[in-house]
């Protein structure tokens, strides 16, 4: 695994805020606290989580056309962005927040493979600094909304090994594909596994599993020492 | 399993076509063929597989916004046809389908849950007469391209119990959703697996995908009585 | 004129719906109910009847771009939708239908000329079930909101000939195209006359008037039936 | 029927251009030359003759919201500039024109009703002197490639009289409305006639067409004054 | 400088208008008046100018693609409107106007340089004729909405001489280019000055501005002829 | 004025890049090198540089919609882009750059003010880096294509004081705002001076204009230091 870090606090203006790294991929996280939720929530008492996903132009090796110009999101983005706001509304009381959305925004300032489960895993801190701003304003407990810790990690067989925390070179050649996000607890709130080539076998399956628990471990961890640091 | 059906040959004008049903599930699959290839392609000799898909406006309980009056396809339509054709193309040799392309579009004209499962699984009934058509010309061989057969089915968590290929009321309620696409021989393409609500456990995990195998391994033995029905 | 068959209660959701075949153009015409009208409606104690219209890519002969995927619906989508719309509301009474708008999708499974006559058609059909549906809840009298059917027919000049209901060969070398929409007791409501290439004379065109007014006659015949069948 | 007035040469760039004015609808019509043709007309000897349409957004008693800004061309907008094209290419010899293209662009200063027809009558002119710049560059004959006049007028049903060239408030209020573009020779290029409530016969229609033919016939001679003066 | 003429009232419908012509560039401005504000000013009593600017697509020597077309206003089209909003806002007190709205629409008729500064300062006709009509219905005084006039015009260095009001020949290879928007009092509201090619000395631009005081000076003298003519 | 900095080569995959910091504005630029032009200056030898700007979502004090889930970039985000584009194409030498494209890319990753002046400034060190990282391959002479510095800065008159470098808060309730670009020789590039309430005076905006000059000769002195250093 690569060397993850976490940089709270990166933001001057947002309520929760982190730039993650995971070796060369570099993520800010900003959290935003709204008094107003989605539609379908009104009057329900309660809220909701949400993410939102973007590359700089040239956060990658060669530069790619500017979403806000092509006037669209791609399929990938949106892809990306309903995984992460998904994987945290895992661990969240909804009730307990109350009817306020928190968006999540994730933009990648670098990439070298693996910025969604940077994403996930450095959102978890923007959204635990977010909850803490409102704890000391009163409004929520940390406690009852944030129900655990999530993080995520991609797996891969490269060179027919299992891998953990593909860079974008692995990535590109792996032969299987699989990010995994889990709990603090090791709940699974997501597997999306993509045969890249060959389809593989459950035992791979399983062999990447285990990886990613350890993974997710590791990274738990360094949440956990990144909000007492 | 509900009741599942193939109706080849439905349309008059693709090369391949196919009504599938998954009980009250119903997906139109065609197949087109195209003598060019993606720009990305051009001049290696290699073809491309690809998807979309669609729902009529009132394939569901309520009428939903028809995505071309909205100006745009939403994440959800994006996510599976970047499903179906990542599925397709893992039985497909694309060097030996030369450089051309077949466009699957699948067309939801009512849904009960499933229907990317569905639209995998009846379009490679589409995609094998599309090929069988352009055999029949001497274009390709369809041992040669079309590697094994793919099928997918959905499982999931419902009221404690894991089931099979939910329906649109089971997957509103379920616990956790996975989606299962594999080979004929066995081997695993694609999985997707989310926690609804509490996070799921690897044991629960591992039931549902024994669940899959079995259910794949009888649409296989479905699709092979359609194509030589 | 080519076979013309109703299939009412094509879809499990739709208030009303049918499957219309005119030979080998087959539209899903589905009407769905809102309690809602549109912004210039409300407080007026008036409903709203409207269409939309779509094909699905492969229908045709050579596939069409995606409407959703391309991002917009095309000039001749909305002038046919418009179309669609203003024919279905020429026999229904808004006032009496109260304050609800009823939505006719027309989807194109499969083409082979005169859709759009195909879609006001069999969406009369549609229409008809929906307002049973609402009957049969109290929300209205059929008798008083619908005060005639309502059928549309292509005519056309080719080799010479007047012609009516052309199929896509015909109509694609037709010197002149006409579309006519007339109520059950012989009222005009609509007629597109177009030129393909040589205008046309007074006396071709009221003979294919009086084409049209038989086949209408036919279809309103063929619409008795199938709503008593 | 109004005062009918054109003025030739309203514009010091366009190849063609006449600011045509039926009462108090008055249109700005451009004819633009280019020597390229749409992509299906390639390498085929044949132009092309196409049509845009737009209202300034106060070219009506109420503000229109611009369709710039809006980020699309509406449907009535796309019908009627469709509508242009078609009469025009009526009375053009394709083959004799070459490979090029004229763009005519309808934009309405102000509106009173009837803004199509007036674009088709006006548009008609620009066309002709654009042909005549071209003729006069030797590029082609005038008398090769425009066959005929053309020009169009609305007529309607309004407080049960027959009426021709309805004013906006005529329009609102007729029970029927049809609009009529023939060519000089009296030949029928489109007929478009709605009912706007309750559907009109045989008879009227007939009789509509016998007042669009005489006013359509001062509408030549008008255009043959014009281009003489 | 340019002949500078105004045309008042030349649209029948607006509650403001004029034509105005700079040489050959000629601009039809509307004032539109709505009894609404943005939403940032509803409960506030105050109201808002704003103004929106198009080009027919043959005002230029080549047609420009129609923008409603292309679906989206360009980074032109939003720099001016934005620039004679501002310019308009300058001159008049918000409070005293209510809560309305005044939307003034530029479209340039013709264009042959110095669009941006024709539609400011005929665009204040308009404007004060918009307010005159308001003042007859006695919702407003003009004179405490109306603080000053405002006008603009262009400087440009072309071939090594200050020179005003550059036409598009003059634009086209003037080696700087600079807009001025003054009141009648010579209050500066706005300043853009751009260096083509090589940069330009303060005592340029002080030159520049000094032409364009004495411009703005003659325009406004002309804006008061024109509303007391 | 406050703190500048430059961080050359934050970016591991742009030709050159750069993150500047006025005070809390940080905007990370990075230069991506192409080797096609746009296309009306292909085959003439000349090369082109462009720029893109955005910002992060959350940069800002209140969370502003992403650009790309709205479809599109707004007027400011256009006006901001083509400013930086202009800027840095003046002290360029196109045809020394030969066919090629730079794009600046010009994000803001927190806003405090100022930032298309301190893009302007950055964006010039990346340029220089893209630009030499050009020269160590042996494709350009960076002499020859760049041929001075350009830096800008922003002045106003906030609480009847002329200040330079405004903050957000300074720049929310200056009464005049204006933006200057300088070379390194004192040539000026672009102006733009608006009155943000009262019209301010030429003597105002003359001494804004010294305040500029100063700033930027700073601002060119740490641009030296930051790429010799």
């Amino acid at each position: 695994m690569r060397k993850v870090t976490f940089e709270r606090n990166f933001s001057k203006h947002a309520e929760g805020s982190c730039l993650v790294k995971f070796g060369d991929t570099h993520v800010l996280c900003t959290a935003s606290l709204e008094e107003k939720t989605p539609p379908w929530l009104r009057n329900t008492g309660k809220g909701w989580v949400t993410a939102e996903y973007g590359m700089l132009p040239r956060a990658t090796g060669e530069r790619m056309k500017r979403e806000a110009a092509a006037g669209k999101q791609g399929g990938r983005t949106q892809e990306i962005q309903r995984l992460i706001g998904r994987s945290l509304r895992a661990v969240v009381d909804l009730q307990a927040l109350g009817e306020r959305q928190i968006t999540l925004d994730c933009d990648v300032i670098q990439a070298d493979g693996g910025t969604r489960t940077a994403s996930i895993t450095g959102g978890w801190i923007a959204l635990y600094d977010c909850l803490k701003w409102m704890e000391s304003r009163n409004m929520i407990k940390v406690d009852r909304v944030l129900k655990d810790h999530v993080a995520a990690i991609s797996c891969g067989v490269f060179a027919s090994q299992p891998v953990i925390d593909l860079d974008y070179l692995e990535d590109s050649s792996a032969e299987t594909d699989a990010n995994f996000v889990m709990t603090g607890a090791g709940g699974i709130v997501e597997i999306q596994g993509t045969a890249e080539g060959t389809p593989f076998t459950e035992e791979e399956f399983t062999s990447l599993m285990g990886l990613a628990r350890n993974g997710i471990g590791e990274l738990v961890a360094l949440q956990k020492q990144a909000i007492t640091g």
